[in-house]
């Protein structure tokens, strides 16, 4: 699906890489379940050097595929791929990796946790990175970067995560428990679940900015159009059952929870030097865990203010790339 | 379903009275339809006075009864029914008046101008009301208040759109249609629509008030007790047809239709002295049109700022309650 951070991409410079599969043979699952065999899909981009310190790792954002990152990469881009080598990686459950879609039988609950483990496994055993300069992502991505500092505080010295959580709220929950919902509404009822997704890319739509954004971006007249696209979208885009299994994920998602559900031990389990970015009007991924783990942990924190919501990276792009370059050109 | 404007409702002085029906024959619809025979529920309160001056007319919001208003009324109260002799009305689709859940066979699609035609019947033929000294209402109340301006002006000296909107944005039309979807997606796959209802009303709670407002109320903690809310609500609350067919209503509401949409004619068609009352951070009605209407035409506004968004009127009770009080005080 086309998403907002492609506003990011410009038209030269694009870093381009060929999609490449690690198979994972049991993966062991945060629930105690075991994937027999996982296929993670990844890019690579620049060369790691000697040394092994200039790793960088990004998974994808919800429902997201990691051709979309390209555009935040290259030579001059807010990852400079001239200096570091950059790892994406299709996160479980988005229909290139492991997934409900492409994997016969059932496929059994993944969670935040288990896209990090995955990740590990395909740098330390496939890609032999042995630490990583940074993790970093967006929105999930943001997710699975919080929970890399905690699940791998000694592998990363450096964590980006861009409008992410490090537990979701009843806000954040309410609405994909509403996305949720309408995809299980349909499959109880035996219809296909894709024509769920009308009513969950609306709703996704509607959560993606602020009402007062898309009032300016999109008049009352071409509201036709949009819905076009959304239809358009739901007919050609993510497959339901991966929707749903990355929705699952993401609403379990809550790094306090190795750590008796406190924010401060979580956040003094945290080894990395972290740049927090946040959108302070997101109205997808609420920002309240993220900057309640920077006070409690002193990370730094950059503020994405205008009304873009969680669409704030693409609109604030000047002022996010700028900070995240120097954040992470340092040594 | 439970609203958040019941939080106006007091305990103590609570204007109570019975459900009344009138029948009206022969509805002529917007559409070119005519409904042969359509009952409208509605309450009264108060006296009509001698010279038949003191009337005020409140239709109910999107998917409310009349009985959920008595909070706002009473002696004393924001409108005193010492003073006025106030008719508070089921809007058509609301269950109680005709509506598709109500009706044997096919129910005609609706409009916010049915709604406020029915109402129109109500008074003159059935009341005995031969003007208003006020129209209001909240949220789709609201939307019939706009409405009432210019399909009836010569009727109307005061107006009171609360959180209501003179046509829709694209932000609004992007949650309706979510909600609209997810039932319409049930019913396609043969399943009951009311299978539907978790979804929408998860939506609906999403939209309601700000995601901020959502966190500081429901820490994650309590999230299940509010899922199991809006699930009981899901059984037992408006019957999911009636919800779709005032879902199209308000989808399409614009009282600039008769004048070419232009709002500088719709608002030049008002003859009513109008307070709008709007909610800078209303997240399910958006304010951009009444806020134009009102620069256009000169109305009153009163701005409600706090982070409740669409509750922004039971939040903020006391400011609005004086100001509306003291509006309708005016000779």
């Amino acid at each position: 699906m086309k998403s907002l951070f492609l506003l990011l991409a410009a038209p030269v410079l694009l870093a381009q890489s060929g999609q490449k599969f690690a198979e994972l043979r049991n993966l062991r699952l945060e629930s105690g379940q075991t994937l027999a065999a996982c296929r993670v899909g990844y890019r690579t981009y620049g060369k790691l050097n000697t040394a092994g310190t200039n790793a960088i790792l990004w998974p994808t954002w919800f429902s997201g595929k990691t051709d979309q990152l390209e555009g935040f990469l290259g030579p001059g881009k807010m990852v400079d791929t001239g200096k570091f080598y950059v790892i994406t990686v299709d996160a479980l459950g988005n229909g290139v990796s492991c997934s409900p879609s492409n994997t016969p039988g059932t496929f059994p609950a993944i969670t935040i946790k288990d896209m990090v483990d995955s990740e590990y496994r395909l740098l330390t055993e496939q890609l032999g990175v042995k630490s990583l300069h940074a993790v970093m992502g967006i929105s999930m991505g943001g997710m699975q970067t919080f929970q890399w500092m905690v699940a791998y505080p000694g592998f990363v010295r450096r964590a980006v995560p861009i409008v992410g959580s490090a537990k979701l709220t009843s806000a954040d929950l309410l609405l994909w428990q509403a996305e949720l919902s309408a995809i299980e509404a349909v499959q109880k009822a035996g219809g296909d679940p894709r024509t769920a997704m009308p009513a969950v890319l609306a709703m996704h739509e509607f959560a993606l900015s602020t009402p007062q954004h898309e009032v300016n971006k999109t008049p009352a007249a071409g509201f036709p159009a949009l819905l076009q696209t959304l239809q358009e979208n739901a007919r050609t885009g993510m497959d339901p059952r991966d929707w749903a299994a990355q929705l699952r994920a993401m609403m379990a998602h809550d790094v306090t929870k190795p750590f008796g559900g406190s924010m401060e031990k979580a956040g003094a389990a945290v080894h990395a030097k972290v740049l927090a970015v946040v959108a302070l009007q997101d109205h997808m991924v609420n920002p309240a865990s993220a900057l309640q783990m920077a006070e409690t942990a002193g990370f730094e924190v950059l503020r994405l203010t205008g009304d873009c919501g969680h669409g704030a990276p693409g609109c604030e792009s000047a002022k996010m790339n700028a900070a995240v370059a120097e954040f992470l050109a340092r040594p």
